[in-house]
């Protein structure tokens, strides 16, 4: 295992590479010893942050610090953990599986694409809905959940399509993405796509967009992932695949039912004060100020706010997987904070970015455009 | 509504102080403008975050920056939020609830005691438990999701107390202790007490063991809760009811069957990393470094390690609510990282706080000790 220093700009390549920029002390990045690297003579140091809690009003960390490998390795999915090897058993917890328990080559090992979103119920909906769409035997009403044994998330597996739930938040959905990848890798599973179909506030959009994400920025609109590891803050780049982006913005080209445009997607830890909602238990803002953060970050393009992307692109990223986010809109944050619309409307919403990665997915199996007026069940 | 100066250090009442420090300019926390703040001359600023990345080497940020209020107003839950009085109706978008469309006070208002917990599986189980406990009419079997509009929580009532799931990590049970609070607010709840029984992995306890939360930190240790609030860092306190610890504590004297302690909880946004586990799809540091980490949590009085405890805490302890956090240990981090216990055993295990807390209920309510010897069904 190679001990690359932290602190180096240069693009890094092969398993070896944690792929994380740290800035500060502890060492975290560096396997090869224990004690504390506070100065390598010859490297140049990260940027600090500031000495002020406004993140925002900070000189911008360097994009995109990390050069995510993709590919590399004859395309199969990275494990960026030295320690795994020496491993006699991988149980993944949350996902009621593991290496002695379940054949899992056998069971994944030719999954090709994985979709995940919060909802178990939606993820069960897609599942059905894809079994239509390939045009697979049966109804798909009998699909079995492979994580029955635990609630914690739910998954659903048609022809190579995985489709898992991932809960609400970076820490649940960074949870099932760490049992994932060690699935994937254990299962040898070879070039996968990964797709996290969800829902978001609209940023100066119209509700019902769906909007296909080119970079996933955090609150301070800035493309990085922040993370505290043994104490230390280490900062992840949140790169996505921009040939993926451009290969789903092509196939929305032939569902004229909804807008689908490309932009920003910021992602929070808190759903109300986090993303200057009015309407929380707590809010110690103004309307205006509200308004000015969100014009802000309509300014520097974000079109949509979720709650996992920047999570989702670092870890995916790393990990050697090929992610898109493609999430519809359920309100215009500009116009209020409220999901008002009917539970009939928001239904239909929710399907859309299903259409879309479904439509992505027929065309990759070469089963020509979507059938795009039919729709998956209600969920 | 007043505009407490959010710096100020001296406690804070009634039900216009948001009761949050704010390191840093915006001006969260001062509703009477929409200008940013960088300097009041004459109010001493907050201590700032040093520069560096190096979160655990700060000087130690001041402890219990928020005076929290508690059953002030006559024991009613707190909004702290002027916008919300302004609303023609409430949306509780993620339970599937609002104030138009159902009758809160009917359907609540009586509530005295909250259980929460992140799985629906789990709170299910502990509301059948506690139906018998209370030795309420009927077997419990039939016991409705009053959220079955969504999967994104489950919740259950049985006579005054309320059972809710809430997911993995902060951002999920943050957004349902909001709705939850807007809930009980808009009930006309009172004296409200509200725990948390969860899982975590112990610090050198016994597994098995059930630990009483004094006092919720969060990765460095500090017990404290740090949001991004429009750009701006926002400090909160973390308090928990000490008198609560010490009612629990009592209980368990009447539970001879596993041991209860009391100790510090670290809260963490991360299973694999950011809890110094060796077993994720990234690990950067070695074992020796992971154990010294481990080791300065234990140290520093943390007995166990979890995801939801700050922001339970801070929230909870800003809007009046009388909190505290009980939680089994499923192994000794000190010993390994994967979870290997037999399914039988976790489950026994997943028991112990529900049956601790069923007593507590009992006792409140005046129906004498526990039978002790029952123990909720599997899940």
């Amino acid at each position: 295992m190679a001990a690359p220093a932290a602190e180096e700009e240069r693009p890094r390549a092969g398993r070896g590479a944690p792929g994380v920029e740290q800035r500060a002390g502890r060492g975290g990045g560096d396997l090869s010893r224990a004690e504390p690297r506070r100065a390598l003579p010859g490297v140049p140091r990260p940027e600090r942050r500031a000495s002020s809690g406004d993140r925002c009003g900070l000189s911008p960390v360097r994009a995109a610090m990390t050069e995510t490998t993709r590919y590399s390795g004859g395309g199969f999915v990275h494990i960026k953990n030295p320690h795994l090897e020496a491993m006699d058993e991988d149980v993944l917890y949350h996902l009621d599986l593991g290496t002695k328990t379940h054949d899992l080559p056998a069971m994944f090992g030719d999954v090709k694409f994985v979709c995940v979103g919060g909802s178990p119920n939606r993820m069960r909906a897609f599942a059905q809905f894809v079994h239509k769409e390939l045009g697979l035997e049966g109804d798909g009403e009998d699909l079995a959940d492979i994580c029955a044994g635990t609630d914690r998330y739910a998954m659903y597996r048609v022809g190579p399509v995985l489709s898992i739930s991932h809960g609400m938040g970076i820490p649940s959905v960074s949870i099932m993405l760490h049992e994932l990848i060690k699935l994937l890798h254990h299962a040898k599973c070879r070039d996968v796509t990964i797709i996290r179909i969800g829902t978001s506030g609209g940023l100066g959009v119209q509700a019902g967009s769906v909007v296909i994400t080119d970079r996933a920025v955090d609150a301070c609109f800035q493309p990085r992932f922040e993370q505290v590891v043994l104490g230390d803050v280490v900062v992840r780049g949140t790169d996505l695949d921009g040939g993926l982006v451009e290969e789903l913005l092509a196939c929305s080209k032939d569902i004229p039912d909804f807008p689908t445009l490309v932009g920003h997607t910021m992602c929070t830890y808190d759903f109300y004060e986090g993303q200057g909602r009015l309407d929380g238990a707590l809010c110690s803002f103004s309307n205006e100020r509200k308004l000015e953060y969100l014009q802000r970050a309509h300014d520097a393009g974000v079109r949509n706010i979720e709650m996992e992307s920047t999570a989702f692109a670092a870890l995916c990223g790393l990990c050697g997987l090929r992610a898109a986010v493609v999430c519809v809109t359920l309100l215009d944050r500009l116009q209020g904070d409220q999901i008002r619309a009917s539970h009939a409307v928001l239904q239909e919403y929710q399907q859309r970015p299903q259409r879309l990665v479904a439509a992505y997915i027929r065309s990759r199996l070469g089963l020509g455009a979507a059938a795009g007026n039919t729709r998956p069940d209600r969920h």
